[in-house]
């Protein structure tokens, strides 16, 4: 049943996301619309409509904040990817490769103004704008620590945490929010949503990092080399290096040396020293966590609970 | 009288600005204060500033939006420098060249950010938002369509004109439209001056355009060489080639050769076949446009007419 509600509510997404960016210049059309295209999971805009079905809010009228969650986050992508000098993602080519870095500058600016933008339908509601550009403003800043750290080896588990908060929880937490704003519950009912979506972007992330290194590119539909190379710093990485303090020097060795050969024996001393039974602890924590939020909420919350449980088992 | 006004305007401003943003990751804080602190002339925030003192409006409480637009304006500022190489700014180094393109990147993206939170405190007003968002995607456009114009040499005037409205046009409207927002008059007046500021934008933009030939980086602050390298599309350029098409390859010759010596030729090309008088009458005539604009509504509008009139005869 929720299956069905999901393959129902992506094709929503997708559907409105391709009517978005219809008129403008050619140099902005036809990257933004390539990257509106991607086989993303959709997974922050599901959880907005989800949020809305859960307040028994019409799921419709919660369309244009999922789509506006959806656009920012890609917005971080593309700026990213030319950071991170990418090529693939979303299984498709990277705007900073397809076109150029300039392109794919201007385009991401201008899907920020049309992110906002779908959310002028509900400027009667005070709490929408603001509760949006403080999340943008955490993403910012948790972009900005992700490449701060890159130089450093000696990051801690509590600035890691920091980082991935900003980076990837508060958009995730943003995601359940905006869908409990539009739903206009209480202020107080918004912060839970809030924390519960930001315990499940914790996880989320720390799931993501697992990927990194134990998936390979053509699962995750992105590049995956880019991360090891320019030295993210990951919770498994960080949790070794406070273990073994050396150990990232050990494996940018090993991976400049030979990529697929170096990548075989860090999985390998990933599980010995037990950084990734560490991670899935921590996942685990974070999903404990957030479904006991949920469990506090006076609302029948099986679909919210169906997205954190989902975090711990993805694959992609 | 509006002289000391402007100065102490102006002190307000930047004192504002430089306490925005003081707490954050340090490869933001630095790149962002090394912007606010720049010595720009503050065009676009004096221009909300005195829309609401023409208003009789509290000029403190319309400070957050003033502030607003000019970290909006910087932030194109700073992502501009990154696309066209510019290395001086209001007289300092660009972000792109004393740090990177990265953080150039990043530091712009966190300038938005800033830039609505400071719309925070009007989050009652429901119309601050959208009008924000739109002038936002508006200059977006209008950086696409001048960068679509770099690799064209049949641009038309209307082209031209529609290029520069969204580039500098509606962000110079939504200077004087927010400072009606703010102050609360009649939609029907925000809309009027919306339109004065888009008048003193188009005329602006033109003598920018005039500066960028007949001026010299010293006096404007910020590198020139780049836009004629990049072949923008200034006013003089379009006028002249649509008069003698092949004048464009002839001043690229002219300035790949020597760009001192071409620089003085073109000048006086300008000059002989009345391009240069063309601008100048244009300007003119949107300056007369702007002012009829503040003749037919109801309050005393000699602060915005000196706006208005400095335009024509601005040397920086």
């Amino acid at each position: 049943m929720i299956n069905e509600l999901v393959i129902k509510y992506k094709d929503k997404i997708e559907e409105e996301l391709n009517s978005v960016y219809k008129q403008g210049p050619k140099l902005l059309l036809e990257p933004i619309n390539h990257v509106f295209s991607g086989k993303g999971k959709r997974f922050r805009p599901l959880l907005t409509l989800f949020t809305a079905k859960t307040l028994q809010y019409d799921v419709d009228k919660a369309l244009d904040a999922a789509i506006s969650i959806e656009i920012l986050h890609n917005f971080t992508l593309v700026h990213d990817d030319i950071m991170d000098k990418d090529k693939l993602r979303h299984g498709k080519e990277t705007v900073n490769v397809k076109w150029d870095n300039d392109i794919a500058l201007l385009s991401g600016d201008a899907m920020l103004a049309l992110a906002m933008q779908k959310l002028n339908s509900y400027s009667g509601n005070h709490l929408i704008f603001p509760t949006f550009v403080n999340g943008l403003l955490a993403v910012c800043e948790g972009q900005a620590l992700d490449k701060e750290f890159e130089n450093k080896s000696k990051i801690n588990i509590s600035d890691y945490m920091n980082m991935i908060d900003l980076k990837t929880g508060y958009l995730i937490g943003l995601s359940a929010e905006l869908g409990s704003v539009v739903a206009d519950v209480k202020e107080e009912e918004c912060i839970l949503f809030r924390e519960f979506g930001r315990r499940v972007g914790r996880a989320f992330q720390i799931q993501d990092d697992i990927l990194e290194i134990f998936s390979d590119s053509k699962t995750m539909g992105k590049s995956l080399e880019s991360d090891l190379v320019l030295g993210k710093k990951t919770f498994l990485m960080v949790n070794a290096e406070e273990q073994n303090s050396g150990f990232i020097d050990e494996v940018n060795k090993l991976i400049s040396k030979n990529y697929s050969k170096g990548i075989v024996k860090i999985r390998k001393m990933f599980l010995d020293n037990g950084s990734y039974d560490a991670a899935k602890k921590l996942i685990n924590e974070n999903i404990k966590h957030a479904n006991d939020i949920l469990k506090s909420l006076p609302y029948d919350t099986q679909y919210l609970q169906y997205f954190s449980d989902l975090i711990g088992t993805r694959k992609f």
